[in-house]
């Protein structure tokens, strides 16, 4: 399995990504030694997913201690490098997560901030794993079937986490237990995380699955071709609205009307149990030519304006399921301001 | 104006279409002379668009005619011939209204078959403008508003008709009447043609608008960034349920939990009262390799297959009006078996 992110302690310290802009095409390795490269690395989307940039977050307070060490800063410097980190994108929450985790070790020094930040990622793989059997049981009894057709959106697997996967977890798990048919992988436009990851993880996988435009989505629901939908997560406050990739609310608006659950699966550090609802979430507007562009090659005509939400917010009424490693809650039919903090233990 | 499908009688008689295939990057005029041309023209989506179709259909009867003078077909041969053009694509109704329509003049010549043939043409110009102000009328009077924000998919202006537009007519009737604040053009997976088309005609008939993913609609619509959705239709049978291309019903089901209207605009000759509902609509599937590839370049793994429908159906329950130059009516208020008839004249 190629990890998304990894910490190396040789030939130097670093953290190794793979740069998954460049992916299914080429799997190119990229080791960071600096806040500048990791900042570019994750607002270019080099590495990306929730639970992933969990894991960058921390190893990137390493990565800012040792370039301290290295270039002389002082405890100010560091802070507003360690905050830089934190900021690179701002509708993930585990980003900001992973960076205050690991923060209060700073004065330890960075054997204790790296120490941290490993057990933040043996936790996350764990979490991926419980979650996963936990969205597994709770499909395979919602829908009442032994194999179930999939569809999902975005990219959520090993690549978008530290190991397992969230909702591709579910898949993976549903796959292990000889209990999935098919899975239809929206491509997701604009950055291709579909047809560009989440087939390739699926193909080594050995997981049959077609791969679709983001428009199908709602029909492939509507004909009837799917008993479930299942996606990651960005952010998810505390009544269960959920910020994820662009494009996710239309399959929960199709789900509703074909009668079928919903599901979001994500670590618990990705609920923002400070955030009441969806719409004090602050939408990533990213770069408009990811729109009007594609592949070096201009789609829309050079006067053209590219409007690029990179999220979107499905409200909780139609969230059939919100899967962590802590158990399942069902936003849909018990809805309560703070249904979070019912299992945040 | 660059007109879509026009017929020329000289330097010799052909069919002029611009290759959409080609826009915007470059305008590109293909001469139409054979049946083959023509099948591979439609086939290709170089000429696509439910009224361009039928204009299409209709002058390719012309075209087959002249090439069984020149090739000395039989009856029989220039009847298959006939039926290739008229199932070139199968979703469309429009193409085979067209070849339908100038059939029965074919007894009477080849100059018989291209004046019914050109009025044909001429008929569906004269419904696009009528249906442009019935449907900007009824939009204005149902939002209440003086200038409004709409969010469109695919490409219905002048390049989807023989001039004027369907949906893109109604915007840019609301344009001229100075009632249009924005639009906003999903850009339309596979193929591209609100990006590559919409975009083209918007920014050359100077409307200020924004290019989206069509992941992004579903957001735009809940978030109240738009007043109203319109679009197209290839078919729309007796009921009022409508195919149009894929991700239409996506926007459908937004606009209805969004509370803003969802309008279908098209000529009558779209409607097809001989079929009872959506249920009953055949989906075109076209390449998979429309969906896995893009501009050349690969962007799923090489394993990776595409599920490709072209076309989806929105019940007529989701549809608030149905716009034709005969009148508009209310599917979702006024649900009838046979709604459209009511208007069939």
């Amino acid at each position: 399995m190629v990890l998304a992110v990894e910490w190396l302690d040789s030939p130097r310290p670093m953290i190794r990504l793979i740069d998954q802009t460049r992916l299914p095409e080429a799997e190119v390795m990229l080791e960071v030694t600096t806040v500048d490269a990791l900042v570019d690395a994750i607002s270019t989307l080099a590495v990306r997913g929730a639970p992933a940039l969990g894991a960058v977050g921390a190893l990137g307070v390493v990565v800012a201690m040792l370039q301290a060490e290295t270039e002389g800063w002082d405890e100010a410097t560091l802070a507003a490098q360690v905050d830089r980190v934190r900021d690179a994108r701002p509708t993930a929450v585990n980003l900001a997560w992973g960076v205050d985790r690991v923060r209060p070790a700073i004065p330890m020094g960075v054997a204790a901030v790296l120490a941290e930040a490993r057990a933040l990622i043996a936790e996350d793989g764990a979490a991926n794993r419980e979650l996963s059997r936990l969205g597994a049981d709770w499909i395979l009894a919602r829908t009442g079937k032994e194999r179930v057709r999939v569809v999902t959106h975005c990219n959520t697997g090993a690549l978008a986490t530290t190991a397992w996967g969230t909702a591709y977890g579910i898949i993976h798990e549903l796959h292990d237990r000889g209990a999935l048919e098919m899975v239809y992988a929206d491509e997701t436009r604009p950055l291709l995380q579909g047809a560009r990851l989440t087939s390739w993880e699926l193909t080594q996988d050995g997981i049959d699955h077609v791969v679709q435009v983001d428009g199908a989505a709602s029909s492939t629901i509507l004909r009837g071709l799917v008993d479930v939908a299942i996606i990651g997560a960005d952010r998810i406050t505390a009544n269960g609205d959920t910020a994820n990739k662009v494009g996710s609310v239309a399959l929960a608006l199709a789900c509703r009307r074909a009668g079928i659950p919903f599901v979001v699966a994500a670590p618990f550090s990705t609920v923002d149990l400070g955030t009441p609802t969806g719409a004090e979430i602050v939408i990533e507007e990213r770069d408009p030519t990811e729109v009007t562009a594609f592949g070096g090659r201009r789609t829309a005509p050079p006067e053209a304006i590219g409007f690029n939400p990179a999220f979107d917010v499905t409200p909780h009424d139609l969230i059939s399921a919100v899967v962590t490693e802590r158990g399942v809650v069902e936003p849909a039919t018990t809805p309560h301001p703070e249904l979070l903090a019912r299992i945040a233990g």
